[in-house]
């Protein structure tokens, strides 16, 4: 699949997709990765993006047009799924959110940024608004790096051992239960003796009672 | 404030912390940023700071010691309020969080990566687990990104405007009212003809309805 973020900090992700498990997935031609600095498709010869907004209220509101420019080129290029912003009072992004669009061909992301984004933008050009939560942030540039992070995971062949990526938390709506390594006494600190047993079926039953007592303490709304 | 960041992947928080607002917020003296490669607390010779979990389960899992070691030579040097670790099953991050955190001295954030972090970390040296969401990522350092990110962003003189933080969403309990920009007309595309007219008192209601009206079809859950 291909994801291309635009953006006026390409300089917040950079890091992000070439590091780790985003930096293998390209090299194994997985997902491929456009960073589009939003300045580069302005007409203004200052390279200015945003303008103050209608009506008088504080912050400064990215304008339109150079959001449609860079969309336009990317879409001149190729057909895409899926045009998202990234917005507080968006879809809430989950773990199935990330499944879904891991199956898709191609997807833009658009980072918000200052106070906003002009609303036409959302209004004509936007396909879907994802949130990853209840709090806001300067701008949508780490949220797009962890949506590319969460879909790339879940890519088959992305992460070396696809067995913990199916034992990882909410992927069979259950939080993962404890983990453990060396040493297996820490300063008094014990491993359960259990784990060190070698009684497979035990140790897999107990792993399946913790996930299940951990979620109904701490997350008793994932059984609902 | 000051919050130290350990993570295995210092690389790819390092463009966020020195970017925008968390650049400035520093260059204004509001905040410290420490980040803390954790293989240089390891005594591992080959600086690993990971290993096979017990009970063979897939995947690789973060060792005591390196962790211990680090937060014990940033406890050397000054008291801290919290040590945060990042998981997919700590309580939900919020705004609320953000503001709350924004009033600490000093606080730690230890990224988990690979499979997780040794259970006896979790027991034993961290004061708080914050989630950000019901997905998983590879690790939890664009989430510490995001959690300074959101918390300098409401720590007084962080942001030029004060006035923009306060109107942000959630601040209020209503989600954000649409803003427009330049030009009035893009494509046929038109701003609303109130927010051209000038009329303060009228634009400041309709905000006001809009952030309600908004509120109630995309989050009535925020009126509860």
């Amino acid at each position: 699949m291909r994801i291309d973020i635009i953006t006026v900090l390409p300089e917040i992700i950079e890091g992000a997709l070439h590091t780790s498990i985003l930096k293998r997935a390209q090299e194994k031609g997985l997902v491929e990765f456009g960073l589009l600095n939003l300045r580069d498709y302005t007409l203004d010869k200052h390279r200015r993006v945003d303008d103050y907004p209608f009506g008088g209220e504080a912050g400064m509101v990215m304008q339109i047009e150079p959001i449609d420019r860079a969309i336009s080129w990317l879409k001149s290029q190729r057909h895409y799924d899926e045009v998202i912003f990234t917005t507080p009072d968006g879809e809430q992004f989950t773990q199935s959110t990330a499944n879904e669009l891991s199956l898709k061909e191609n997807i833009i992301i658009l980072c918000g940024h200052y106070k906003g984004v002009d609303y036409r933008v959302r209004e004509h050009l936007i396909t879907r608004e994802i949130s990853i939560g209840d709090f806001v942030l300067t701008g949508g540039e780490l949220v797009a790096a962890m949506i590319a992070d969460a879909v790339v995971r879940v890519i088959p062949g992305a992460i070396g051992d696809e067995q913990s990526a199916l034992s990882d938390s909410f992927q069979d709506g259950l939080l993962a239960p404890p983990v453990y390594t060396r040493p297996a006494d820490y300063k008094g600190w014990k491993v359960p003796d259990l784990l060190l047993s070698g009684h497979e079926r035990k140790i897999e039953e107990w792993r399946h009672e913790q996930a299940v007592e951990r979620t109904r303490k701490l997350r008793p709304d994932l059984f609902k």
